[in-house]
C-alpha cells in the first residue's frame, strides 16, 4: 500500500471514525500529509514482515491537549527530530514510523514526517482506535518500556523523559508536552521489529483506508451505512443533539451530550459521556455500548464523523457502535481499557449484548 | 585538599555565607556529606590541571524551588543517575563533579554524590556566589551549551532537556524540574575539562574552605569581623530586622527586609532587597551595595549567616558586604547579573563606592 494524494482523505476520514471523537482534528494533518507527499513523493505502508528484524520501530504523533494541538502550527520536521533522536539513544537505526493511535490527527500525521525523511509506515498502531492514557497501547501491554520518551515543539526543543515506573510515564510525558507549549510531537515505546511483531495492533492504516473507502460513494445516508457495515456495528440512534456540556479537566475534555430522536414508539434519548472520546451511550438505563467498544458520531448531513469538541446543540447526528479491537476485549483489556478504567461503574458487555446501567 | 568531616562544616559554612542568602539550607547537604564520606571515604578537590583533557567535568546542583529543595530527601544516588545519563549522551567519560553554584546546599551536596561514586571534585563553579538564573553562569559567558541537561528526581526517574536557543533553557528546565516534583538534581553546562579551563570560576570550594575556617573560633562578634575581613567587605549596618515581606512569585522567592540600628547619630534604616538571594541594600537613598556583589545578613548572636527565608522579625544581625567575583564586574558580566538584570534601575557601583539610588 502506498499513501498519496488519491487516497490520503480517505485514510483521514478512516481515522476520525476510529477516534471516536478524540485523537484530534485529521484535517490539519491532512493538509500537511497531502503537502508533505506531493513535495517528498508517496509514502510506502508495509507489514512487519518487510521490515529488518533488528531495527527500530518509532510509534509517534502527538501528546497534550487536543484544544492546542489543533491551533498549533507544526513546521513538520519533528519526524526528523523524534527519528535523530532515538538512533542517537539506541544506537541503531529506525526502519519506520508509525502512529501510535490511528485516530484523528495522531493517524494521519506519521505520514508528513515519514515523508519528509523518507521511511516506512508500520501497518500498525498501538491501540486500534483512540484512548486518552499513554498506558493503553498494545506495546505496553506487550511489556515494551516507554521510556525513553522524546518530546519536542515546533521550535527543535526536545526533552526525553525516563520513568523509573511505568506508572510515571503518563504524568512526566504530559508535564514535558505542558513545558513545550501544551502539546508535543512524540517517539515512545520505540522497539525492535522483532519485538514489535507481537506488540502492536496490526493492519491499522489498511483499516483506516477501508473504512474511508466505504465512505466515498452515495448520499450521506448511504455512507452511514455503508461505514456501519465496513465496521460491523449498528445505528444506536439516530436524531438531534438536546444538550452538550463539555468542560477541560487536567488537560482532557469531559463532558456529555444527550441526542434525542422521534422514532415510531415516542421520544428516545440516548446519553453520550465523553473522556476526549465518546465512550458509553445509555439509553434508558440500558449501556447500549461502552468503551472498548467503538461509539462513533456521524452528522447526518455529511456523514462526517464529529469530534467530541465540535459535537453541538440542534446538529443532526447517527451514532454507531461497532466491536473494540479484540485485544482490548480480553480480561487483561478490560481492565487496561475497560469501563472500570474510566471510573465508570458498570460492567462490559460487547456492543448488541446490552446490560443494564448498575449506575442508575 | 580533601574534603572528610574535619573540614566539611566549614565548607558548608562558606558555602553559606557565598549563598548570600540563596542556594538553599546547607544543613541537610552537610548531613549528607558527613554520612557519605564517612561511608565511602574522603572526596578529593582537584584543580583543572589535575584532570585529563578529553574528559568531562559536570557541573551540578539542585533546581527549583528552594522551598521545596529544603524539605525533600534526597537518596544520595542522584550523582550516579546524572554521571551516567551525561556520559551516555556523551559518549565519553566523567572525570569530576563541581558544584554549579558555590552557594547554600547547592555547594555541598556534590560532595555526597562525588563520594558515592568515587570522583574528585574540580575546586570550581559556574557563578562564585549565588544568582537565581541558569545563564548567570561562567560557563553560559564562554559559551559552553547549558543543553543537554539532566534532572532526576530521587525515584530514578530523569528527564533530559535540549534546548534550541539559551533562552529556551531557563523556562524548559524549570518546567521540567517542576514536573519532577518542584526540585530535582540536575547537570548542565558539562564540558571537556579543556574548555572547563577558560569557562568556570576557578578556586570556588577551597575558598568556601577558607571562608567557613576564618569563622571557626573567637566570640560570633569576632567571627563577623573575622569573615569580614576575609572576604575584603565592610559591615554595612549592625542592628535589628525591623520589617520582612516575602512571597513566592514564579518559583522564586521575592521580597524585602528592614533592618533598623540605633548608632550614635540616631536611627539608621538599610533596606535590603532579595530575589532568592539578598541582591541591593539601600540606605537613605544611597546604594550602599548592589549585586553582583556580596551582601551577606549574618546573625549577631551566633555569626551564622541567615537564609532570605529564614530572616524574621526581630532578629539582631551584621550586614556585610563584599566585592563579589570579578568575572561579573566586567561590562558583560554585569550585563548578564548586574543590578539591571534583576530589573533594578540603579547602576552599579563597586562596593565602597556608593552611588545614589536613582529610583528614590
Amino acid at each position: 500500500m502506498r499513501l498519496d494524494a488519491s487516497n490520503l482523505p480517505a485514510v483521514a476520514r478512516g481515522c476520525a471514525v476510529l477516534g471516536t471523537g478524540g485523537g484530534g482534528d485529521p484535517d490539519l494533518g491532512l493538509t500537511m500529509a497531502l503537502r508533505a507527499v506531493a513535495e517528498y513523493g508517496p509514502v510506502d505502508v508495509v507489514p512487519i514482515e518487510a521490515l529488518p528484524d533488528e531495527a527500530l520501530v518509532v510509534p509517534c504523533g502527538l501528546i497534550g491537549a487536543p484544544s492546542v494541538a489543533s491551533e498549533r502550527i507544526w513546521n513538520g520536521d519533528e519526524g526528523r527530530i523524534l527519528r535523530n533522536e532515538v538512533e542517537r539513544l539506541r544506537g541503531r537505526g529506525v526502519a519506520a514510523l508509525m502512529p501510535y493511535e490511528i485516530a484523528g490527527a495522531n493517524g494521519i500525521l506519521p505520514v508528513t514526517w515519514a515523508a519528509r525523511i523518507g521511511l516506512p509506515l508500520l501497518d500498525a498502531d498501538g491501540m486500534g482506535r483512540a484512548f486518552p492514557g499513554l498506558r493503553q497501547q498494545a506495546m505496553h501491554v506487550a511489556g515494551i518500556d516507554a521510556s525513553p520518551l522524546v518530546l519536542t515543539d515546533a521550535r527543535g526543543n526536545a526533552v526525553v523523559v525516563y520513568a523509573s515506573e511505568v506508572s510515571q510515564v503518563e504524568r512526566l510525558a504530559r508535564s514535558a508536552a505542558a513545558s513545550l507549549g501544551g502539546v508535543a510531537a512524540a517517539a515512545l515505546y520505540c522497539m525492535t521489529v522483532r519485538d514489535a511483531g507481537g506488540a502492536v495492533v496490526h493492519g491499522s492504516l489498511s483499516r483506516a483506508l477501508a473504512l474511508g473507502e466505504a465512505m466515498r460513494a452515495g448520499s450521506a445516508a448511504e455512507r452511514v451505512a455503508a461505514l456501519c457495515q465496513a465496521l460491523g456495528g449498528t445505528v444506536l440512534i439516530e436524531g438531534k443533539v438536546l444538550d452538550v456540556e463539555r468542560r477541560i479537566d487536567a488537560g482532557s475534555l469531559k463532558g456529555s451530550a444527550t441526542i434525542q430522536s422521534a422514532g415510531h414508539a415516542g421520544l428516545r434519548h440516548l446519553r453520550l459521556e465523553l473522556q476526549n472520546e465518546f465512550l458509553i451511550a445509555v439509553e434508558d438505563g440500558v449501556v447500549r455500548a461502552v468503551v472498548p467498544d467503538l461509539i462513533c458520531v456521524l452528522a447526518s448531513d455529511s456523514g462526517e464523523p464529529i469530534a467530541t469538541e465540535w459535537l453541538r446543540y440542534a446538529q443532526r447526528v447517527s451514532v454507531l457502535a461497532a466491536p473494540g479491537p479484540a485485544l482490548w476485549r480480553s480480561a487483561g483489556g478490560l481492565a487496561l481499557a475497560g469501563p472500570s478504567a474510566f471510573g465508570y461503574d458498570v460492567a462490559y458487555a460487547p456492543v448488541g449484548h446490552e446490560a443494564a446501567d448498575a449506575r442508575a
